[in-house]
């Protein structure tokens, strides 16, 4: 996955709905407006704030968070991979190892 | 529950509605907009404001709150506890002990 | 009533409407957008301002005050007690003794 | 007239408007958005503003000034006065003396 | 006319739309969003930004100016002048001499 | 032309869409959204920040710009000459000789 | 191309759908909200923030870059080719080498 996010996006692998989840979260198809859970791939530079000022991501890459459902855009890539590209905003939690 | 709340959200373990509330208000499902009660179980680290100043969180773990009625996103797990991701914005007042 | 309000939220116990109003205010049930009156019986720590200042409420606890109808969320005790969790924001005027 | 209002509101008493206007403005009922006339009779303290300073009022008691139509809430006292409880910002101009 | 306009209030004098305007611009009454020409008769003390400073401003008394039609509110004074207080905001541009 | 632009605004003169544009771009008459050609003929000092500081037009007299379509107000001077006034946001680029 | 993009304006040449994109990513033409991959053919000074510094662009010239579809405005120049001049908020990520 060769992108590099800009300003507070941050680029998740999300997990397949079925797979046991790393959060020990259900991670229902159906159900609607549940969190999703996603791995952190790539981090951008931060939210840029009035003053100028970089509010550097909380989360950083390999982290495990959950999501707000139809957050971000789907990027799939030539073989077949897909990404999300989300702002922080989006992300609710970091699954703690 | 092993999740790292981030930002200003709080996550909170909403207290079943017929057992006798902390606050001893009553929390009856069907009244609408009336107050929810929930325990404090994880807090973000707080509000970024705009000149990147962090508003630290005036709730922290343990304490019970009143929070408005359909605010935030629910998370259920695996051993079906459900949880509530809300913003502090969206919490009313702490419970006194 | 034991409940703490957090930020700019401000606890009033709602005047009944027929009873003689501190304030000399009419209290008509029905009349649209009129003001109503009601007793400060908490108030928080006030509202976190862009920069990170706190504005201190101008209401303390005691004050008679008129208040925005329809405005913030109504609490009942188990007691049967009616309280009315508001923001400063919907508080109008305060009745001079 | 025993209010103190809060914050950047005023307290006016609206000129009948069949009434001589000071300013010397015809204050037709019927006109739509026409400004109305009325007197100050108690003024907040000012507005705050995002860094926390204090926009003192432009306004003060006794002035005669002019006001959006339909600004503001009403207040009915007791003997049947009427006052109308507005912001700064609903009111256009002062007139002269 | 003896009003003083509050902060970045401007009032203006419209000029009649048949009237050889000023600026030479086409005043034609129909036209929808057309500019229209007025005269400024008093400016107010300028628009407090959220720091607190005041905008001084750009327009001052005697200036004719092109403000966007619609925009502001007509007072009728007794003596049957109109005029328009408007905002500094919806004045387009000043008529050099 | 004889106008002083107040703010952040800037004055045009509309590019004929059959002539030659200078920027060598297709000004279709028909085709939604594409951007517009003019010429800039008079800018204002700038928009006033939050912090009352000015920032200077990018834009000066006589640059050749794109503009979005159905941006600004139109004037129409007594000799059928057609300007446009429109904010320095609505202009996307400006076209090098 | 001739343009010099105003502010936090980016000019982009979208690169066509069918093409091997090289981001690796699948550029379905139908697929909705699907990201679009552009080359960044120049940018603006930046965008100024409230305070009035100017945030510098994370893109340069000769970037490609993955943006929204259906942001910002189509330009085509006579000799046929195609630009999109978009807001540097549009674009997601840069597409890493």
């Amino acid at each position: 996955m060769n992108f590099q996010p800009l300003g507070d996006r941050i680029i998740l692998k999300p997990l397949e709905a079925d797979s046991k989840s790393k959060g020990g979260i259900v991670l229902p198809d159906t159900v609607k407006e549940k969190p999703q859970e996603g791995k952190v791939v790539a981090v951008g530079k931060g939210k840029v704030l009035d003053n100028g000022t970089v509010q550097k991501p909380e989360v950083k890459e390999g982290d495990v968070v959950l999501y707000a459902k139809y957050s971000g855009t789907e990027v799939t890539t030539k073989d077949g991979e897909e990404y999300l590209i989300v702002r922080e905003e989006d992300i609710l939690a970091i699954v703690k190892k």
